[in-house]
């Protein structure tokens, strides 16, 4: 209904229709997620879901997980990729750790809500257990609530948590259906060697995932804490009425897990970019969102869904501020 | 020089090495055209050219041409496309007024400054006399002096002008060497019929201006008076260092003839996007220029140019505001 209202003052304003291509397109979406054709775009939100990973010790990526938790110190001193872009596009920033291993944080926008300090390995056995599952769901929709009681309209979601590609992969596998072969990547750095390994380690977790019978459970075997909360976020910003902009591969996973357990969670989300990572296609397929930008993103951190705000306040003022030929021809 | 400075700045930022790909090389051109690698990208205006065209006498397009008097009208109200996005997207914007054929138009950023009212037909001569030609090249350049004197640090730059993809594929051809067939599309609306006249009038205009051995008297003899006036605004942003956001197909074609008159006043030139209209890949190519959106636009107005300003905003952050793995490491 939105939808084609939406297109019908796109198609009565005083330009040639559809000459504003994906612009119209984000217009209409924008409408969507918001059940009114003239969306609002401010106040706007940053959170950055942070994790730590048990299937580090398998030597998947790079880096050692405690980084994690010195790229959440830059954010909290503003001074990360994310602070800085969402004050640049005019957000203000939460971070909600939902499980990280970080210590000593602290700081106005940090949201210590842990299930707990990082994963299980999932190469080991579950990831996490169902009441972690369901914990980390929570602390998710707990961060929309927090957002809607600010009066925040959009939400731009993303994560920070070493090793996280890792689950993201699993669960790109498990939901799509997709082989290992098509959704596994390099993540933000790996060697032949740690590829390999974490190929490996994905495609064994993914086959024990499958052997699993109840959905949650298989989930819960291979995800991660901030993935999870990313899914609680979006199901919770559905009920709310709040738009969802989703950054990247990761936090694509999370809105899968949302879909899983209930496909009307994606009622007002909008997928801000196509990124780097290989498997990011096949999710968004899966989701059935279009993605806006392709600038080959792989940083992680919101910052792809940071990118498309300023775009979404175009196509705002698009439906809003244009006037309509008719209004141009006096008919 | 300071793309080398610039790429070692992102390269020693606390991300992986080139995770944010196409807003790394946004960062990296933003910087080339202010020559800093702190570059500033506020206070901003859009400068819509617009102009009239003789050829419209042809029946090349749908759309009569006082359809740019009341294009230009609704700019004034602050109610067109451009108009709308500029407020969304912190640019003030003016209005030039190279060769329209308006009356009655006033307004504080409307600047009379045309040359003529109207090209000559470029189907029956040339579009314009020698006079004429350097007449809407200081048109043009007199908008950046006034933009340097308002201290505006990047100009997105627009055109209105019905009838204008016409002189706009024939410079295409000329200046890139392509086939008229390579460069001619719909515009902004049209029927076979249209397109077979356009495509008639277009070959026959091009073939006589490659008959011409003097360059300037070339290019006056198929051009339109906006499109002089995109280059040489562009020519003065480049000697003043007023990075240059370019829109689709026609204002490509006004950079075209500064690089034919200039290589060197592209220096401060960027490609927003790539357009719907078939030749403008070629025109960017020729140009040298990556262009940063795919959004399917053809609207024009400089409504492309301004998506990209907030994009601007993001890379000019990058540079500035976030910590060094070095400062994170204590390294």
């Amino acid at each position: 209904m939105i939808a084609t209202a939406a297109r019908a003052r796109l198609d009565s304003l005083a330009k040639p229709p559809g000459s504003l291509g994906r612009l119209e397109r984000l217009a209409i979406r924008l409408a969507e997620t918001q059940g009114r054709i003239d969306p609002v775009t401010t106040p706007r939100r940053l959170i950055v879901f942070a994790g730590d990973h048990g299937v580090v010790a398998e030597g998947v990526g790079l880096w050692p997980d405690s980084v994690t938790a010195a790229m959440m110190g830059l954010m909290l001193q503003g001074r990360a990729g994310s602070a800085a872009l969402s004050r640049a596009m005019g957000a203000d920033m939460m971070l909600v750790d939902a499980g990280s291993k970080a210590s000593g944080l602290a700081g106005a926008i940090y949201r210590d809500w842990r299930v707990a300090r990082g994963s299980a390995n999932l190469a080991q056995g579950p990831a996490m257990t169902s009441l972690e599952f369901e914990a980390a769901l929570a602390c998710g929709a707990r961060a929309a609530v927090e957002a809607a009681q600010d009066g925040i309209r959009v939400l731009a979601l993303g994560e920070m948590g070493i090793g996280n590609t890792t689950p993201a992969a699993c669960l790109a596998a498990l939901l799509t259906g997709a082989s290992v072969e098509a959704v596994v990547g390099t993540g933000a750095g790996a060697t032949a060697e740690t590829l390999a390994r974490k190929h490996a380690v994905i495609a064994e977790a993914v086959a024990r995932a499958r052997d699993l019978t109840d959905l949650r459970a298989a989930i819960a075997s291979i995800a991660g804490f901030e993935i999870v909360a990313i899914a609680g976020c979006i199901a919770e910003s559905a009920r709310r009425g709040i738009t969802v902009v989703l950054d990247g591969f990761i936090v694509g996973t999370g809105a899968l897990i949302a879909q899983a357990l209930d496909p009307e969670a994606l009622r007002t989300a909008i997928a801000a970019h196509r990124s780097a990572e290989p498997g990011h296609a096949l999710v968004l397929e899966r989701l059935g969102l279009e993605p806006f930008l392709e600038w080959e993103l792989r940083l992680g951190e919101g910052t792809g869904a940071l990118l498309l705000l300023p775009l979404l306040d175009a196509a705002a003022a698009l439906l809003r501020d244009v006037a309509t030929l008719a209004e141009v021809t006096g008919g």
